[in-house]
């Protein structure tokens, strides 16, 4: 939501479905800078090192209020019985983790007897109740998750997530002139393409959907296009081998050499790594030979001079013979349920790296992923070559 | 409340009281230019016409929110534990009448407790919940009758309301130089004060706790003063004759010369007025002679124009004489519990005037207040020679 422009919008949207004879429930979020505006209030009162976490969910919960009322307003405003919601009214019980809560139970009477009124509710998404009556927010992507947990509550025939993107993309369209929006994908490949840097949404609704089989539509608030519907593999219609391409540039990656290749030693490294709060991505471990190994892993960017600092440290204590790093590398991977079934993906794959003279650095692979790590300034001349190879352009079946 | 230093200042009022021993219940406003801008947010959707109250309430009771997570963190900073405490936490129930609900009962148990737990508790004014668990808001002077409240069910030692004045004045400092801070005052001459004009206290918030016997301090949020004590009558210690002098510049007068003195007149007046939703302050009409009457009112200046297009057709249609209005007059009162005890107050009053050859042009009277209208460019010397005559810039007792 960024301003009344986006509230009519919203309504609009709200309003065609409901001429189209559904029952609507809208879940919102807060309005574009508002979250900013408050989080900067909070860090007026300067409160370092303080447990906060408990006013701080009172205090971003407005945000949303302030947005359900003007939305029911708005409704109102064309006509509609329309009522603002807040997650406490609509029986969204969480835990009492403040910031991250997560939902216990939904008590979706309220929003069904409501509905049977003729009323649009309007549910401020992104905050909850605990059983003391205290409010709590959800946290990161906790507005799409409020609106897949009463989708699923509510047995919603479908759940839209309305993004300032078109749907998901077979890759990131700034990069690939040809890249399409996908009209389905399974919840699973949502699930990687979502880890993996596509910022359409957050991995917990997905997650929420998933397990609770709600079909989730994700699509622009400003076109006026179908979108991407996010599926059980058994409802998909199609399946291609791979569906996208995902890429992440804030990667680094570093590596020890000349370990010994004893027990324990992998914990001796990582160890230090992720009591520091550094969170490793990737993990590679050289076959061994001589009695020693080489070990690399890869880390956020932003945290790479801090992990450098504690590898070089644990260099020393476990007498390893050197340390070397880089951060210039992109992850690039590809995602299909396809790859279950067709065999030698990954080494076409690499064939065409391979054409283009990019020289692979890491490897990864899942079930239904192949992740490969290369030199940054690659990224883009290796995403083209793929998305061309698979021919993700086209549309398939 | 106006930005975090102002934060910051009441955070310090409120450790220091707590320092002192004191059990501390904080109730606090929205920010300075928050209500405005959440009204304007309202205004962008442009609900004309709509009763949308109930989402107004939603939206503006936002602004306290936002105030009593940032104080209480501002407390938990200082080392105190703290809570925000919503109106629904703080169990003030209202009627459902949305954008003015009435309070209809507390429990006060939550607060106790969490009293007893050594907790600062910091609610939200202004707010409350109808038996639904709908947010309601209080209308006018809203925080300052939650304050009253609470103080009320909690048998509070003492209701400190902070403003942007040091305490109530004999008369207008910014039009009588010696003006002096009062340290005492009854709840019906602060009544008879707030009513006419004196903008410290909402009169519902004065008339709260005057019921509830709620001792009531009006002090500055700025500058370390004690403020000024209202009170019962019994408890004053010193009973001036005059408390105070209050005056208003916001109003006009209309006059309707030569009405038939007949039964029912005045409705015919009076009724069209007020269905015009024009509220009329002081009546007079003159003792009848030949059968007819004069008959004249006062209404704000801002209704004037309006009242008087009113008043033509009502004179054609009653066949009366003439209609005439000033809206250049001022309303000047005097206000004193002393004038039950000591007669000739009136007298003294109007000697002054004609002292000073300032033409009364209406009086009314209650128990304890003298009203007078006066040309407004009259209002000053009037107010200074009043001031003065009853000696009100000395301490008395």
């Amino acid at each position: 939501m960024a301003s009344i422009e986006r509230i009519e919008h919203v309504a609009r949207r709200v309003i065609r479905a409901k001429n189209e004879g559904h029952d609507v429930v809208v879940v919102v979020s807060a309005m574009g800078k508002e979250t900013d505006r408050l989080v900067e209030l909070a860090e007026e009162v300067d409160y370092q090192g303080l447990d906060a976490r408990r006013e701080m969910d009172v205090l971003l919960s407005t945000g949303e209020q302030v947005t359900i009322s003007l939305l029911s307003m708005m409704l109102m405003k064309h006509g509609f019985k329309s009522e603002s919601v807040l997650g406490r009214q609509a029986n969204i019980l969480t835990d009492k983790e403040h910031t991250r809560a997560r939902i216990l139970d939904i008590d979706a009477s309220f929003l069904k007897n409501r509905l049977s009124d003729g009323v649009i509710p309007v549910v401020a998404g992104f905050q909850g109740t605990d059983d003391s009556g205290n409010i709590t927010t959800l946290g990161r992507g906790g507005s799409d998750t409020t609106a897949v947990a009463l989708a699923a509550v509510l047995a919603a025939d479908e759940c839209q997530i309305y993004t300032d993107v078109e749907g998901v993309f077979t890759t990131d369209p700034r990069v690939v002139e040809g890249a399409r929006c996908l009209d389905e994908i399974t919840f699973e490949e949502m699930l990687e393409l979502a880890s993996l840097g596509s910022r359409v949404l957050h991995t917990r609704a997905v997650e929420f959907a998933s397990k609770y089989q709600v079909p989730l539509r994700v699509l622009s608030s400003f076109e006026d296009t179908p979108g991407t519907l996010i599926t059980r593999e058994d409802d998909a219609m199609e399946q291609p081998i791979i569906s996208g391409i995902a890429f992440t540039r804030d990667e680094a990656k570093l590596t020890i050499l000349g370990v010994k290749d004893v027990p324990g030693v992998a914990s001796a490294i990582l160890g230090p790594i992720s009591e520091a709060n550094i969170e490793v991505d990737m993990i590679v471990q050289n076959v061994a030979a001589d009695m020693s190994t080489d070990f690399t892993f890869t880390v956020r960017r932003e945290d790479y001079d801090q992990a450098m600092n504690i590898l070089q440290n644990i260099a020393k204590n476990i007498d390893a013979r050197e340390v070397s790093g880089d951060n210039k590398i992109a992850k690039l991977s590809m995602v299909g349920v396809g790859m279950r079934s067709h065999a030698g993906v990954a080494s076409r794959m690499f064939e065409v790296l391979a054409r283009e003279s990019i020289n692979i650095q890491m490897i990864s692979t899942s079930e239904i992923k192949i992740s490969v790590v290369i030199a940054e300034k690659y990224l883009e001349l290796a995403a083209r070559a793929l998305h061309s190879e698979f021919d993700l352009a086209e549309v398939a079946g």
